[in-house]
């Protein structure tokens, strides 16, 4: 690539999170950065987008060193006004994150983070949504920035499948306590729910989703056993979802007369 | 099946919707029927959660036939809670919609209909997503009546995959101009965005996210042209998003020093 890559650095966590920052700093050293982020935390919003209200895009200056807008809407919607409204060429790649916390395995499917590069891909921009094990606005992201680079540095050497973006999770541990990246598949695991039902001071009564998160899944070639193994985690992912391998048995049943 | 089955009937336009009392209509004809759905419109929210605000739940009488309760939150919410709060065993199917609306190809990504199917799917519950491609709410659902009770009874009778629910879309036709049920992959598409850009009477500067579905495949296995050419399209799909077929490349890239 003989001009600098055009980056365009997204996240959910919103404009002003640590672990965004972070990201454009290791994006720095890779090429010219643009960030478009949600103005406000987006997290747990799938792949929302916004079509029944409005949209807001304000150019703010938070740390000077390059163009940055402020978005009202989700991940997704970021994504799709940086592509068709603020940039006046395709982003070569669209790194979204870092998040505060983990979007391994089932957890890909409520990320606003991975939205974001999923809409990217979608775009036909290959993306990497990055995130870390440690939920606190504070978390230490020092040990994220080799692994960023270096994955990031791939992905624009060697490009990414048709229809495929990463989906990186880094474990929380001392930089010497990891043990390297390993290319996964996502775990079989689900969120045992618990509501935590309360009355309010008028009597009226409400509920807070917390849960249980429980890998169900023995294999040591998921996502999950590289994180609880010391390994940040690589897994590509696809918005195809067609479940292909049943095609074959669905169409032995009656579904016609 | 000795017991009528328990039927959790849900959807992402809001309890009131046309296409959720279509719905409800044909399954008394199948089990017993409970309904958990969003108080509120909920398109396009693709699989959120509501983590970081609370949730509100209320028994409400519609048409009386059925238990009814009405939930603050998205529709992957009123699965949850429907799952873990509202009923006293695990449901036998769960079923969304009907959407107004389309929800075919890359549409299952952004639909809130499908996201609730998923969430089942992901209890480990056998979910149908119902979609009707007409938009309008005073639509006429009369001829998809037939079409989801076939498939809903296929689906009671042979269970389905694990991990895979199905996404059912049905053309805005007269039922005799339909011509039968195909079972078919997603097709290769997205939206090509188109911004509206307006002033406030204040003078600030606002977007409306509109776009252009564009189809770029030509298969004749896909949902796209099994709907073109007036058939339901029964898409089986599943929340294992690794793209498996990438993995041994993604192996060669040098991602450790």
């Amino acid at each position: 690539m003989a001009k600098r890559p055009l980056i365009l650095v997204t996240n959910d966590d919103g404009i002003t999170a640590p672990g965004l920052r972070t990201l454009i700093s290791v994006m720095h050293k890779l090429g010219d950065v643009v960030v478009v982020a949600p103005d406000s935390p987006q997290s747990a919003m799938g792949h929302a987008i916004t079509i029944n209200s409005t949209l807001h895009l304000e150019k703010v200056t938070i740390d000077g060193k390059q163009p940055e807008y402020s978005c009202s809407g989700t991940p997704a919607d970021c994504v799709k006004l940086a592509v068709n409204e603020i940039l006046d060429r395709r982003p070569d790649i669209c790194v979204s994150g870092i998040n505060h916390g983990s979007n391994s395995s089932i957890n890909v499917i409520y990320s606003g983070t991975m939205s974001a590069a999923l809409e990217a891909g979608i775009e036909g921009i290959p993306a990497i949504g990055f995130s870390l094990l440690d939920y606190n606005w504070n978390a230490n992201f020092e040990h994220c920035k080799s692994f960023v680079e270096i994955i990031t540095r791939e992905v624009l050497s060697h490009g990414l499948a048709d229809g495929v973006v990463l989906n990186v999770n880094i474990p929380n541990l001392e930089k010497k306590a990891i043990k390297g990246v390993k290319v996964c598949r996502q775990a079989r695991a689900n969120w045992k729910e618990e509501f935590d039902k309360r009355t309010n001071p008028m009597g009226r009564e409400y509920y807070w989703l917390t849960g249980k998160f429980v890998n169900m899944d023995n294999g040591e070639d998921t996502d999950e056993w590289a994180l609880a193994n010391g390994y940040v985690s690589v897994v590509p992912v696809q918005f195809d979802l067609t479940a292909h391998h049943t095609i074959r048995s669905i169409n032995t049943w009656k579904l016609n007369d």
